[in-house]
């Protein structure tokens, strides 16, 4: 393992701890914990709160999009670990305006029962939460960690919308809604070429031959369903946007918007040439997406591959909601 | 070699109709070449043109600068080759408004021939142009395809400041006398851990061993200074920080602006960690930067390594011009 790290048990604060001082007007951390919240905490003024979390290695995910117009707070777990519950109800604790505070939460196990066990908590305090959780891969029903689908990097979407949303002034029920309107319409696939190496680990989480990819493998190294020899961009799009389509039957009638995300080893240069592909396959369907993003937003540490992901935009008030501006590291 | 691609000699052209046909609110395509150019033209009006380029694999440089308050053009080479002096004229056509063309160019031989080529043709037009050279990596003297130093991720700093001047209504005797009094301000350094892959050679550009680090190594897999085992990555600080320190002789009365800068393949995390030691670094020199910036700016396909640029801010206004609103890609 060759990584520019100190001690692999002490990476997470030592990332929280470079993050926050990279970007004090953007991001502080809760202290005493591996969370981070808004250094624009006015921004948040009678505002629900919108917090989300998970496993550290998907950088920029989760801290990345903390900031006016999207999150409130995220919190760091370990490496691919759930954040515990006391770190999760203390960032609860923190953007909590009276208005209530909205989890995103992705689909593992120990996300969901902690995220759930933070809620407990924070209601005993009077504190009104409510959550999603963001199941939108579509390669595997259950998986390693998961009871039914991963949630992956269509996440950032429920991130986007609810964040805009709520900084327009959504109360709590509203979010709950909108949350809960949104998450059927996204769909998201991957394909790796390499797996991640969890720095206490030492070694990758699975191993493919040199000449070997594997569609649907999850952010966490999770199987997906197939390994094949590599093959051409465009081949490997058609593969990834095939399933997309068998899942929710794209529509030339109807709007997108589309992620393609680079899993932390993969070039831009790679991610704009399949970017390219998407869009090609996409203009035969008749398709333009509405808005698109490429790069690195959801990763897996160093995983080479690539996801992508459609939105369908079932209320054109979600493309609104998508291009507001932020004040974010990432988005 | 396992990338996502289609044709290896097809990359460029794929890449940079991705580029453009996933983010057409900011950039199109000059008809005919591989350069980008603002979408927004209005927005380049009565200024001074400020263009960039160099062979490709270095995304999100340069086209991902492209945009209101950065560049107003990129011209995308071959993988790590020069683009030629048509492709760069053509793109000095387009932005000129009359005011003339500034021209930020990285110290490679074959950048410096062609970018002044293209300049001889714009001056028989009658299209006044003046350009920097950036020199910024104090690694080496001289290198593979490099008279003097060569020019890496302290090239963005240049972009920022002078697209911001330019916005502003710098004209292009200003914007050079600026050029001038900021490119020796700016120092970087790097290391690998592993080379880049260029698509039509199909194998990285050296090979380390499992266990080993290059100090100094350049953007194109050019030779560096020392090779050394993996150390912690506050060591890999200590080395790069101390060369930095000795070249520009660090002052805790002046100020910084610093860039991390991951080379493709480094995955956040480590950029974050590695920033948590860069900072506690200059703060035992009671230096805090002005302006910070960590992430994927200057990279090397998909080298895995890291580099590390510290500007003085030797005036002011260069903050300002930093902390200046842009409408890109990848600031």
């Amino acid at each position: 393992m060759k990584k520019i790290i100190n001690d692999p048990s002490n990476v997470v604060p030592e990332m929280v701890s470079g993050l926050v001082r990279s970007y004090p007007k953007i991001l502080k951390r809760i202290p005493g914990t591996e969370a981070v919240v808004r250094a624009d905490e006015l921004s948040m003024t009678g505002k629900v709160g919108v917090i989300s979390g998970g496993g550290s290695g998907h950088e920029p995910t989760h801290a990345g999009f903390v900031g006016k117009g999207m999150l409130s707070a995220a919190i760091c777990g370990q490496v691919f670990t759930s954040p515990t519950p006391d770190q999760i109800y203390e960032a609860i604790k923190t953007v909590d305006q009276g208005k209530g505070v909205f989890m995103v939460v992705k689909n593992y196990s120990g996300d969901v029962m902690n995220f759930d066990m933070a809620k407990d908590l924070a209601e005993m305090d009077g504190i009104k939460v409510k959550s999603i959780v963001v199941d939108d891969d579509i390669a595997v029903e259950n998986s390693l960690y998961t009871q039914g689908k991963r949630g992956v990097a269509g996440t950032i979407f429920m991130h986007k919308i609810l964040g805009a949303a709520a900084q327009e002034g959504a109360s709590l029920d509203e979010l709950d809604e909108l949350a809960k309107k949104v998450l059927p319409h996204i769909n998201t696939i991957a394909v790796a070429l390499s797996a991640a190496t969890v720095p206490e680990v030492g070694k990758p989480g699975f191993n493919l031959p040199e000449d070997e990819i594997e569609f649907g493998v999850g952010i966490h190294s999770e199987p997906g369903y197939r390994r094949e020899k590599i093959k051409p961009s465009r081949e490997l799009c058609e593969e990834l946007l095939s399933k997309i389509d068998e899942s929710m039957q794209l529509d030339s009638e109807k709007k997108y918007a589309l992620l393609i995300n680079g899993m932390g080893a993969t070039p831009l240069m790679e991610q704009y040439v399949f970017s390219n592909d998407v869009l090609d396959w996409l203009e035969k369907k008749n398709i333009t997406p509405s808005f698109i993003k490429v790069g690195n937003y959801m990763t897996s540490i160093d995983m080479a591959g690539i996801s992508v992901t459609l939105l369908e935009l079932a209320d054109e008030k979600w493309l609104d909601y998508l291009n507001k501006p932020v004040e974010t590291i990432a988005w």
